[in-house]
């Protein structure tokens, strides 16, 4: 016998009974629950709850099973995770390293619990970086063919064992296909503050506009440009007596932590997707 | 029938079982649950939670008896509100009106789901205010014996039916046995970042220590002036070229802000208080 | 001879020495410069400057003059203001009051330096307001023609001696003509993050857009809605679980904070206004 | 003949006539005066000036007794900076790699603009990082006598030709006669919202306080610990749930963020230190 820790994602439309019908299953199969958030979003009619429950790692597949029929009855999507699990990820570069770095640090720091498979990038700028750290980089023409693109990240992917992709900075648009054959699997960081400035040059536009405050933006990405689920934000105030390429400069402070606490959110199995939104819990 | 919003709080030294024990208790009595949050302070090990359900109000009585016999046996600390009780708060104040109105428009407009039983002064400025929004007022002298002001005070509380405190800028210190007569159930606003900036005039102590932010903080008055459990904190940047005049002036809307979220997390029964900290669930 | 503090506003495109040919034309004319602050905005080759002078009074006039000689030379705008001067402003409002108390009590605080000379209403509810602030209000039928209404708007703007307009939670979009004769003389705040959700129900859209921040933003009104130069901009991070009502109210507190930002920056004649942005010194 | 950038900064008591006064003395010197920044800080009468103008550098050894002469008549302290010259800093580390990183990648990237002399550790953790960054690494073991300690990092200063020493986390007090030898030289940065949390563990000592805001600090050192002059403060909101080793994990971004834009304020000469406080032009 040994007990491991593990998550479960519930999510389904709102219905009565729902956090005693599961506490009620966990129960009954010998887990403790640790930890348990829920929230009913009465705008849309949906219910989300995350649960951290420790047990017998030898019962874990026949809760699964009973998770499985109480979640046909009441039409449930759910996640059963494994928390000594450690995921890998796959990171996309361009030439900017800030993002890159805080990933990597905050990684061999422990705080993003996780592996880092692989870096794909379209410029061979920052695969100093990746030796420095002891990861596989991947230098991918952005200049070829998308198809021909697509068939090589799918190959990475393939034989790096990644289960998810961080666009770190990444100055390049994936293809509509590829993106959705990796749906709610592709965190992406827009450098401003979605919905407004979507598309390139946000700073740019930030300035232009006049607005006293810019900010960042880690989301799903989609097949619609910078319109996927934002999963979080954060802003800075703006100097007046900024210029473009300052906010350019203050930007990426923003930037990397916002792409790093995504990360971290997914990881920790928080993130819930209803309605091209999220909801972290 | 009538099915009635009820919300438990419970909080107790961290054991096992504690979350699916308590859905259980919950359900078996034919509660059904809609909101459920719980968090153990591992550092303390300590648990908390709160939940949030609706019932046949004809049964709650004998909820209250098993929730008695639970709370017992695990050692719990509990409360049980029946959300359609509007509580009875009592304002007091000095001079200054912005967390006064703050409280009485935001009550006014159903943010604060509360009545305001009455408002006591040591000056009549604000007797008006008071008459406009139809809340009795009541004058007690400051400058007279800390035992009278007691006494006239607990008169007030008790006639008005008065059964929480709130500090909306009140310029007094009130005396300990007071303070303790009423543990946790007087909210003050200090105008500074606790636990820096105790005591009298912390915008000027924070200009000459050169602080590059200012913050108010709501807390529990406890015996020890300024060093309650803190409720809630909000800050605000300040400008360099700020002089100790602007700071009050910029402070005001952090500390009408902070004061009427207090009184929310207390109405909305989110607040533990344990080992002098609290825990907003 | 009376000395008397004056503020002068310079505004035109980069050109060398704008500093020292204005702080010369001053300290010739006897002018003791008390603060001066100045940028360039190099993005688009624009200069401003603020300065904060005393001097006495009998010898303005020939110093405009000077001033007036200069500006034609290099191609300044530029405004000369008397600080002893009290702004008569008026207040538009329709039915939410949060925003209209904030401007009212800050004014009475002596943190907003003018007079409210009228509050104009296209409802009557907050009728009573103005009668306990002791300020005349007019009720204006927006139902009415648009015509009709500006008629009623600059008769009742010119009898009270209105300089500036404010839109404290106006819920009426008013005609081109009207905003085209008082550019930059209507301040606005509209309840978002511009330039993201413009328009009707800006909580609605950000709730359904997920976004994790919320905003308001003080801007002057131009004839493109919700669009004109921006003053200034507060956010506040959404909690996870947070319903569309809730947004709404969370964000009044923002609303009304950034409604009297923008209103004290105008009075201090901070704000220049260029390529459709503002620069605030 | 060869036009370069210089920046004044003059701080004096405050006086009548010092903006004019100045602004006429570089004027006449053939300066272009690009940007100015003053302040008066009332409350305590003194007088801050912050100018960049550029000029033929062949004239500023004649404008440089020009200004002593000024300097003397009004009791200024000045300082003069060729903004060609690159600053040399010194950092100082233990085992933490976070705001080290972030130092070496903003200089790298150009927002730092500056050059690291060198990196100075009391453990050999960090070597690595320096040697990939190509800066020279010295141990400096701060378990033997101070004396020796400090002769040594006066070695190792004056070898390395080191203008400004960084505290990048260094997780020993120096001793009182260095720090007083290099009075404000040596910025550190504290992991607390400073004055409160001063000293050993400030994020324990924040959690059990259960304040519901933490911040980091940029202080120049002074003999008296974490009491220094403030530079610049930047907090983050502490999730509820928050335990001490997520404080710890938290407060990281906003050390690195604090601690370099403490040293670019100082690149930029923006700082100013009066009465163990900073005024930030």
């Amino acid at each position: 016998m040994a007990v491991k820790t593990y998550i479960i994602q519930i999510h389904c439309p709102d219905q009565k009974g729902l956090i005693a019908g599961t506490t009620q299953l966990l129960a009954a199969a010998g887990a403790n629950i640790i930890d348990l958030t829920q929230h009913t979003a009465k705008d849309i009619h949906s219910f989300f709850l995350r649960a951290v429950f420790e047990m017998d790692s030898d019962n874990i597949g026949s809760l699964r099973d009973q998770i499985a029929l109480y979640a046909e009855k009441f039409q449930l999507t759910w996640e059963l995770h494994d928390t000594t699990h450690v995921a890998r990820l796959a990171i996309f570069v361009s030439k900017t390293d800030h993002c890159l770095y805080d990933l990597l640090l905050k990684q061999r720091d422990g705080y993003l619990n996780c592996e880092f498979s692989c870096i794909i990038g379209n410029h061979t700028d920052l695969e100093s970086v990746s030796r420095a750290f002891g990861i596989p980089f991947y230098y991918v023409d952005s200049k070829q063919d998308k198809a021909l693109q697509n068939e090589r990240f799918n190959e990475i992917i393939s034989e790096t064992k990644t289960e998810m992709l961080v666009l770190a900075r990444y100055m390049q648009i994936l293809s509509p296909d590829f993106v959705n054959a990796y749906k709610n699997q592709i965190i992406n960081i827009h450098h401003g503050f979605l919905p407004a400035f979507k598309g390139a040059k946000p700073y740019h536009q930030a300035w232009y506009r006049g607005v006293k405050i810019i900010g960042a933006t880690a989301h799903f990405a989609t097949e619609d440009l910078d319109q996927g689920p934002i999963i979080c934000q954060n802003i800075q105030h703006v100097p007046e007596t900024a210029d473009i390429e300052q906010l350019v400069q203050l930007g990426k402070d923003i930037e990397k932590k916002t792409l790093s606490q995504a990360v971290k959110l997914w990881l920790d199995r928080r993130i819930f997707v209803e309605q091209n939104r999220t909801f972290i819990l």
